[in-house]
């Protein structure tokens, strides 16, 4: 599987996710999920740039929207990295190893292209980590009405961050250079922090003001 | 926005969500979400099958395929269906007011459009919901290769029913049928009891596979 996300059809993308190929996999759902959390940022930002009441916040909302589209732009790219990293993967599992010095370039092989294979969905995590505060600034101030799509957003933050986290550390598990690993964990945690709770603030804002 | 999600393109489907258009909108993207987390189901089932090492369990799994994949349909038919409801709803919105029999008419069609509009959504928990015992069958038996896979499906699982029950909640904030509206968020109630715990229980399982 090395197409073009962006030329894939959506129904195509989930065949091919849930077939014996192992990829697209959970790397690549995380960057869509991330991808779909921006995409609901953005259309809340759409639906509120231009309208009259929101005149005095438009703006800040323009910079949201271009902020997000960046990241929704990122996130597929990265969803599509992570397909093409695993093929590279395979590849060299598949290098020879009868002789010694084969076995060492093998290993060496996969020692670099596991890191790789780390830092995409460390980046995917980064990457939807950086819409969680877009989120807290809309769901005060959007409409009502579009206010459960900045919700799910929130929602689909997290759930992205924390799906990437576990494809790092199943890549981190494989890796002999401690101090990446050391440093790559230290990353892990810094994102974690404080992303439930963010979350949990954000949804107690959008289901109080469901139901007023 | 009529097209159907299965002859969209990812891309266009994320480009459209990003738009001014209202849909697809968060009952979609949690339609789609819930459909992701299938998917991982079925790839991991259909990594299992046919598997030397694991043909005490290929029954098992070939009947955790056949729901997930069962359970994939529904849900992507659901986010289909909640792009239809909202166009119904909209329309519902612009019918004639102008003499007391039309207002009624209008308000009468907005409530019963606005019923559907929470029961799409409603569906889509209860579908996503029901793959979550598939997820705790899985996380001790698959390959470990393949565990961070059950774990991602696991967090989406409880994203796209957090996800749905907004978008239940936000509908029933505009309905007047008392009954509906109760017994409704006893459903949304049940499906939240223990998603949670049920989640972390998958994850304490997925991470402690990852790391041995």
């Amino acid at each position: 599987m090395t197409e073009n996300l962006n030329e894939e059809r959506i129904a195509t993308f989930l065949d091919a996710l849930a077939s014996s190929a192992p990829t697209p996999g959970g790397g690549s759902v995380a960057g869509i999920s991330g991808a779909m959390a921006a995409g609901l940022v953005s259309m809340v930002c759409s639906l509120t740039i231009g309208k009259k009441q929101f005149a005095d916040i438009e703006e800040e909302v323009r910079g949201i929207h271009d902020r997000a589209e960046g990241l929704r732009r990122e996130l597929q790219a990265l969803a599509q990295a992570d397909i093409e990293v695993f093929g590279r993967l395979s590849a060299a599992y598949k290098l020879p190893r009868t002789t010694d010095a084969d076995a060492a370039t093998r290993k060496a092989a996969i020692q670099q292209v596991t890191r790789s294979a780390a830092e995409v969905p460390l980046r995917i995590a980064q990457a939807a980590a950086a819409l969680m505060p877009l989120c807290t600034s809309l769901a005060n101030r959007c409409a009502r009405l579009i206010v459960s799509d900045v919700g799910v957003a929130a929602i689909l933050v997290r759930a992205t961050v924390q799906s990437a986290i576990l494809n790092v550390e199943i890549n981190l598990a494989g890796l002999e250079d401690a101090l990446f690993v050391r440093e790559t964990r230290a990353q892990l945690e810094d994102l974690s922090v404080g992303l439930g709770e963010e979350a949990e603030g954000i949804l107690a804002i959008v289901r109080q003001r469901i139901n007023q």
